[in-house]
């Protein structure tokens, strides 16, 4: 078996890279091979535009749509998008690890998504949804990191309910055909002015904990629901008999 | 009245700018000046990271938002976001034009928002929600583009609920002041292989009318609902007395 950490954070030392070194480990000792995809220290760079693309479908007109389907078609996605795509197809699971900020990824995973996940190579109208997507049969875990206190992001919290708020990132996941497990998060990890040091290291010696025995059980872990293919009608809408997994896909009157 | 328009799309003949031209247009009919940040023409980069602060509260650990608090109490803020800062102060009305990426923004307009919404320049524990924001008293309101059609953004869509998918973006500008107007989504935009140019045409040509007419009204439309500070107990939690106006945060049993 094998593994992918995508880490995103701009600290070399950050408890976000903490993280993912021993979710390495962890993921070692269950007898994984990994590799780390550090985002800021590879340099990659998060901006879809023209200059990525060599050969066009047009070149007066850049949509990034068209011209990652043409690239897709003729052999020609940007080096650093292929060498990503090709990691992702090796693995058997990837785990991304960043900061919650503005309650969604940090800009430089937003663009490894925007980049990587590319239309034509990585899905289309008949390759998409977990029945039919190109990493259909791997697993993809989120573990975040947030500023406030987990009561904050409970179901009645002032900061939202982080599994409505994951809920983005999960569907694209699924959409590309992964397995999506349960989220880990590990709250309040910023130091402020009244934090106790002690208090804070123990509360993050206690997440490293918890993240280690999250992975332990991802081969008993139920992945989340989502619809699938046959779910949806003609015009792209839920089927009356199909299943609603979120109030994001639900049945109207 | 002063209009801010901040556009994020890497092709400077898109729809997403031709609409951002429109919106300049309409505002400026209006009585209106209006300013434009083109995010990719401005060259803006989406990073956070340490080599944009010359001044460091810890020079050996960069924390993002230890380091914007810093340099927002030492005025050190990096020129770039601070002109972004006092470009949105002098603004009565932003408008947020961009398509529709991986459910969420674009990755340039992500690292927007990580950057120029700095903790203690920006937003704090005092100084968040609509009541007690930074940027109280002006209105934003978003204009996104989709690949995919309406339908597939409803409720019961394939897409997922677009209401929902923007809730994170709406909610990030209320935390810091904003009163949020009601989104305008421009649907199924992109020039697939089967698409009739004509048809797109009318199309785009509809979509570039309806933002006009949309911010024709933003005098009289209703602003989007968020809790605020009173709502929180002590705790961070909704109070049982308190409305919901979202799945996401939510009265719970």
């Amino acid at each position: 078996m094998h593994a992918l950490i995508v880490l995103a954070h701009p600290e070399e030392k950050s408890f976000n890279a903490q993280l993912a070194a021993d979710a390495r480990e962890a993921l070692t000792a269950m007898g994984y091979t990994v590799e780390t995809a550090d985002l800021y220290r590879d340099g990659f760079d998060p901006l879809e535009d023209a200059r990525h693309f060599s050969s066009r479908a047009d070149n007066a007109f850049f949509s990034a749509m068209i011209e990652q389907r043409h690239a897709s078609d003729t052999g020609t996605l940007p080096t650093d998008v292929e060498s990503a795509i090709v990691k992702l197809e090796r693995a058997d699971l990837v785990v991304f690890q960043f900061p919650l900020w503005w309650w969604s990824v940090p800009a430089i995973l937003k663009g490894w998504f925007d980049r990587v996940f590319a239309w034509g190579r990585v899905y289309s109208s008949g390759k998409r949804y977990p029945d039919r997507g190109h990493f259909k049969g791997k697993r993809a875990l989120v573990s975040v990191t947030t500023g406030a206190p987990g009561l904050a992001f409970g179901p009645n919290g002032r900061a939202g309910d982080l599994d409505l708020i994951l809920w983005p990132i999960h569907f694209g996941l699924a959409y590309v055909g992964f397995s999506v497990l349960p989220h880990f998060a590990s709250f309040e990890v910023v130091k402020g002015p009244n934090t106790d040091p002690d208090t804070l290291r123990t509360r993050l010696d206690g997440y490293k904990a918890g993240l280690r025995a999250h992975l332990g059980a991802i081969e008993t872990l139920e992945p989340l629901k989502f619809n699938t293919t046959a779910d949806w009608d003609e015009t792209g809408r839920l089927r009356p008999t199909a299943p609603s997994y979120s109030p994001f896909i639900r049945h109207v009157a």
